[in-house]
């Protein structure tokens, strides 16, 4: 019980700390917030020693708890790595400030000038897993829009962001702006993420970045708002009049480039009446990459010897070398295959035809909708935000990759010459 | 244990059906939806009887219940109150359509087209209080954005609610869009809610509108997103170079105009060097409307006899005529007390010095912050949005005023001509 309330005390602590430091980061220039980040890129790559030290007993312990080799390389951080996040530090130090931008302005018929201006949002809570990357480009991105950043990473990677932070930490205070902007758990339970769930009055957003079940956990118990990215079962439709030499390449790319993303195909859909002529081509091509292919009835009629795809397939983010295919009647059955099993993410049709490549991007309703481009593109870097805060698929303010621009909101701002109500 | 399971299995039976009509809402045209909001309109003036008849019961329970007069004024549909719902429903139509808005376009250097497309939220829950034309508003508002409605309005309008929805889905029928886009829970139980709001996979939004407790029970039972409006404690600070004359008919106005709306001033901040002067002006001019003044110990040295304001008067919103205030030093002090004391609503400064205008509004981060206008403009009507579904004082995805585009969000769409992603 005592430790339960030493728990809530110090992590509304934070909270407060965070909350009062915000107002400030939301009036930084942007020379102030630039320089801090190309301190901190340098910083990191000076006291590179420093982390490979600290990254290396979370190593160990990982081994010791047997963590898959995927894992324990994902935890890695060796000088590349280093060398990487201070280069995304600097990209972001290069980007439009969004805080104070005008995004519209118009005149009303009393003579009121009307505004919305953006503003940062405040405080944002980052709960997340793994890669210690992130610990940096979150803080970047959150200190360029205004935002104070509350960090809980996972315990696999401890020591890794505790170093981060700390150094961190200490390139701000070098450039005049308070440390508390980037705070980070040291207490790892997850009693620690419930109480930060209950800073209704401090937090003003969380971002949870990880597995399913750790963001159902998060959406459960939060009651600040939560932008979240449950799972990404991608789509290619392949319609009637797709140029199939192009196809094979965007299927190619979209599947096997980097099966384990979230923008990857997991589900091919075929128009029926090519169906017989591509299908052998794209089994040829994806199975030189190792990829299993899983088929409705259609496909294995055509494809003999694969498995059958079975209904929790056309649900499933395999995140792997697995492909699910479906022979369709046409786009109108490709878009009811994509509402009911999809999960709005990522949609891609490839076609010739003017009017199904309109129909599609208008009628399906994913975070992103692609003609005849692979679903890789998804992506904040790609899609040309300059850089990516996460995926969104919920679609309560930011749906699709998060930018600077989703970090922040608008307030309403009017110049008047002493207008009243009348009504 | 019988009982919750049915209720359980209405509400989401009423969740499917909504997110089902929600796909053929969402790509409806302009005309059909104005179609429909004409029709609504005039079937509401058509059946104004049946109205007055249902509204009628209510009154009747609301006076045995011993309703407060201000309540049962609320709930009354007078021909007069049929008339405005029927134009509020034309009004809408008047609106441009926001679904399939391009916001934005860009080309990225590998020849993609990228655009930002705005698309329906999908499913919006509203839970309201008394009055009735929230029902018929809030309905021609999700229609035209292309949003199916779920509403669960108040014990106290019961048979008025259901008497306007059955109304307005049968003008819907009429025009072939399925009734179903409106739903109205017959239960009003609070588990009901409690129910809706697990509907994680089925409504998208969830909007409360009403007192502070029943937001702050949605707040802490919700799945969904929600966003919400605790209360409105506005400021307005009288600078040093305020012009008086114009200062005195604004504070009137935002004071006394509407007492009981939620952008209405409740704290008068006032500069020292002018307070000597202002002070007994405005009282006067206060006091002659009602208003009960209660002050800081420097304005109580200047208006002597005025009740003190105690530290919970500063984080009151009194919806009545009573106004607290306080002498401050200057402009520093000024938003300080507004940072630690406000609702994030709305605040004005009146002055005639340039940089503390451009100051103001630049720090004062709440959702409508003025220079030289009265607070009561903080309304999408007044601001130009045409319309407005409530005031966000939460700062995701909506802040301030919420029109036709707040209930809407944007999909990325993608133009390629093959592209396949490298890196």
């Amino acid at each position: 019980m005592m430790e339960r309330m030493d728990l809530k005390t110090e992590v509304r602590k934070m909270g407060k700390k965070a909350k009062d430091v915000s107002r400030l980061l939301a009036q930084l220039s942007t020379d102030a917030k630039n320089k801090a980040l190309l301190e901190m890129g340098d910083d990191l790559k000076k006291n590179q020693a420093f982390l490979i030290e600290e990254n290396r007993k979370d190593l160990t312990a990982g081994e010791k708890a047997s963590l898959s080799p995927a894992m324990l390389d994902r935890l890695r951080m060796t000088p590349e790595v280093i060398q990487s996040m201070a280069k995304g530090l600097r990209e972001i130090a290069r980007l439009p400030d969004p805080v104070g931008e005008i995004v519209k302005m118009w005149r009303r018929p009393n003579g009121l000038t009307v505004g919305r201006m953006r503003i940062p949002i405040g405080v944002i809570g980052i709960i997340y897993e793994s890669r210690p990357n992130v610990t940096a480009d979150a803080t970047g991105l959150c200190l360029k829009s205004g935002n104070a950043i509350i960090l809980r990473g996972g315990s696999e990677a401890f020591h890794s962001n505790q170093a981060i932070v700390h150094l961190l930490q200490e390139s701000l205070s070098k450039v005049g702006i308070p440390g508390e902007a980037v705070q980070i758990f040291s207490r790892i339970e997850r009693e620690a993420i419930k109480e930060m769930l209950q800073l209704e009055e401090e937090i003003d957003l969380i971002i949870p970045r990880g597995g399913e079940e750790l963001i159902r956990f998060v959406v459960a118990h939060s009651k600040i708002p939560v932008i979240k990215h449950y799972k990404g079962v991608c789509h290619i439709f392949i319609d009637e009049t797709a140029d199939q030499e192009s196809a094979l390449k965007i299927c190619l790319n979209a599947k096997t480039q980097r099966p384990g993303v979230c923008n990857a195909m997991e589900t091919l859909l075929v128009h029926e009446k090519i169906a017989g002529n591509f299908l052998p081509k794209i089994a040829e091509v994806l199975r030189k990459e190792g990829v299993e292919l899983r088929g409705c009835l259609e496909t294995r009629k055509i494809l003999s010897g694969i498995k059958e795809a079975k209904e929790e397939d056309w649900y499933e983010e395999y995140l792997d070398l697995i492909l699910s295919i479906r022979v369709v009647k046409g786009i109108e059955e490709a878009m009811k295959h994509i509402a009911t099993f999809g999960s709005l993410h990522t949609e891609a049709i490839l076609t010739s035809d003017y009017q199904n490549g309109q129909r599609f991007l208008r009628e399906v309703n994913s975070s992103c909708v692609l003609i005849n481009a692979s679903t890789r593109f998804n992506d904040g870097f790609e899609l040309g935000l300059g850089a990516e805060m996460g995926i969104s698929t919920s679609k309560l303010h930011a749906f699709g990759p998060m930018g600077l621009e989703e970090l922040t909101t608008t307030k309403f701002i009017v110049y008047g010459e002493g207008q009243t109500r009348e009504l």
